[in-house]
């Protein structure tokens, strides 16, 4: 049988932007969505996040992109139709989706509410769904998921800055939880000021934690502390910055996806800190052992979070007053964008206005 | 001022066995130990055990080592003597003293029973004690300590067993607790048998978990089952077996002070599963990033135990039966065991039978 091509498989005409290969270019794409199913919500997608993790998988920079791929899991909207089984949502809520659209409910993972780390889960964009085609993200016009996998938007949570806690909030969330970095009081360090750690920083606060941010940039100290709400900045390569602040801290949230020592950020922990890496290098770091041993310190790791968690975040957020940083910016300034967020040249989080710019082609 | 010898700086004779220099031989040695201050426990030793700790200390691997140097902090005896102020001791009682002789007693990490994490912590040998004098280890006939860093030896433990307990079992008992793998059920896995595997398969079993023994040695896999109590095994350069026991397990003692890759370690544990050292490489090893992410995995370090922890360590192998499997030797002996520790020839703990062997010169 002929595989169908994207605008075709499903009954639901979609426009898009699409990467074709790994140059990392974006065009617009026609494709298509499914039908909305049973337990299925449909909505009109208003804006989408741009997060570092679709210039990867544009790039097929970790080796498992496929062609056309429509990036994007940041994404928010309106309900534009929901199945007979939907229980949690009508025509007319505001909406998100994250990087999960499905997972498969019943390994130990699952039964814990972390789909995140469930083995068969279905990514919001490049992974191949239950009936065979492949998903795609959120810088397109229209989105359809199972309502397991879609998070209620507060009213008092704007859409356009809201979008990026999807990801980039959960992200610096579940591991501050998890690790037990969510204590008044306690020190958090946030290493890399970009699209998580300015979230980060601002989750760490809201917690009511001092929190120091650790950069390699000097001139981001007046930003981290007056614009969000550090207590303090420790330039990474100041000795002695870093000497003054031996010992000092509960935990790290180290959002660096470049390979970088470990050394002077396992000093800057507390006995039984910990050490909390978020972004993914993609070679080994190098791991000295004494300092784990010297202090009981650990080194974990963490990917965004589950669907539950997920929503009490979203929740957290409105009621603290939570917001990404944003720049919108319309759909046919995405390949720009992403040559800017190559060089880091963004505070902190590029923001598609779907709705208003994404035409039919 | 001239210092004093050692000895003459103290007014009770000793004789124990040093090492004078890296070459790593030891002699015997005549030297002096404090008289018993009011809260100072003054014990006979009987036996002490011999830690691979000791072998780096008289070789000066670590760099820090001084001459004269008397090794040995797994040291049982029986009291002959207490200060005017020790409260939970007297005369005959059995008695042990393991790698620390001395803390702060006001920071952090002694308020909360972690005298081992203490930044002032005085080690049994080695450390400069608050006299200005140079500690001195249990290769020797008498030793003396404060009453807060003397364990009671339980009536039903033996003492030739019970010693290395004092290091290698505290070493193994605490992380397992610390990282929560002390619950009945569990899948622990512990890598190297040797002297601090083999009594972290018996603690584990003890606490009720399944315990897979991961070695290089596919010749060790009839004792690790059938004399240790293991429930399995696993080839670590045996891919097939490796790749059969991917994400079963909820934490791995490694107690390998090699350089060895952590990455086969990683994937053999469940999400949120635990790779805790204990043995210290002194060259770092290649941490792989996106292991620790995919399934909020953790590698932490753990070094010895608090005093207290130590105590409720000893009592719970007396009530379980947990003895460390030791070879008793004469300190004559002590240069050719050194030999055979550093090529694991031994099964699995040398220990000195210092009453019977050591007299003085």
């Amino acid at each position: 049988m002929a595989r169908k091509s994207p605008e075709t498989e499903h009954p639901v005409t979609a426009v898009g932007w699409a990467a074709r290969d790994s140059s990392g270019v974006l065009s617009p794409f026609n494709f298509s969505r499914r039908a909305t199913g049973d337990e299925d919500v449909m909505f009109k997608v208003l804006f989408c996040g741009i997060c570092h993790s679709d210039l990867h998988s544009i790039k097929n920079e970790w080796g498992f992109s496929t062609y056309p791929l429509v990036p994007g899991h940041e994404i928010v909207g309106v309900v534009t139709e929901v199945g007979s089984k939907v229980k949690n949502f009508k025509i007319g809520d505001k909406v998100g989706v994250g990087c999960m659209v499905g997972s498969c409910h019943s390994c130990d993972n699952c039964t814990n509410n972390l789909e995140n780390y469930c083995p068969q889960v279905k990514l919001t964009y490049g992974s191949t769904y239950y009936d065979g085609t492949t998903t795609h993200g959120g810088y397109s016009d229209l989105m359809v998921a199972n309502e397991s996998f879609v998070i209620r938007m507060p009213d008092n949570l704007p859409l356009d800055a809201g979008a990026p806690l999807l990801c980039a909030g959960i992200t610096v969330y579940s591991p501050l939880k998890y690790y037990g970095l969510d204590k008044p009081g306690m020190h958090v360090g946030v290493v890399g000021l970009g699209g998580l750690g300015h979230v980060a920083v601002k989750f760490a606060k809201a917690f009511g934690a001092k929190v120091t941010v650790i950069s390699t940039s000097p001139n981001k100290k007046d930003e981290a502390i007056q614009h969000l709400g550090a207590d303090s900045f420790l330039v990474s390569h100041d000795q002695d910055q870093m000497k003054a602040a031996l010992g000092t801290m509960d935990g790290i949230i180290d959002t660096v996806s470049a390979v970088h020592p470990l050394l002077p950020l396992l000093g800057l922990l507390t006995t039984n800190g910990k050490l909390v890496m978020v972004g993914a290098p993609d070679k080994p770091l190098e791991l000295p052992a004494f300092p784990l041993l010297m202090g009981r310190k650990t080194i974990g790791g963490s990917m965004i979070g589950g669907i539950k968690e997920t929503q009490e975040m979203i929740d957290f957020a409105a009621k603290h007053n939570i917001k990404a940083e944003i720049e919108v910016i319309p759909i046919d300034y995405v390949n720009t964008a992403m040559e800017r967020l190559l060089k880091a040249d963004v505070r902190y989080r590029f923001v598609i206005d779907i709705a208003n710019t994404l035409k039919a082609a």
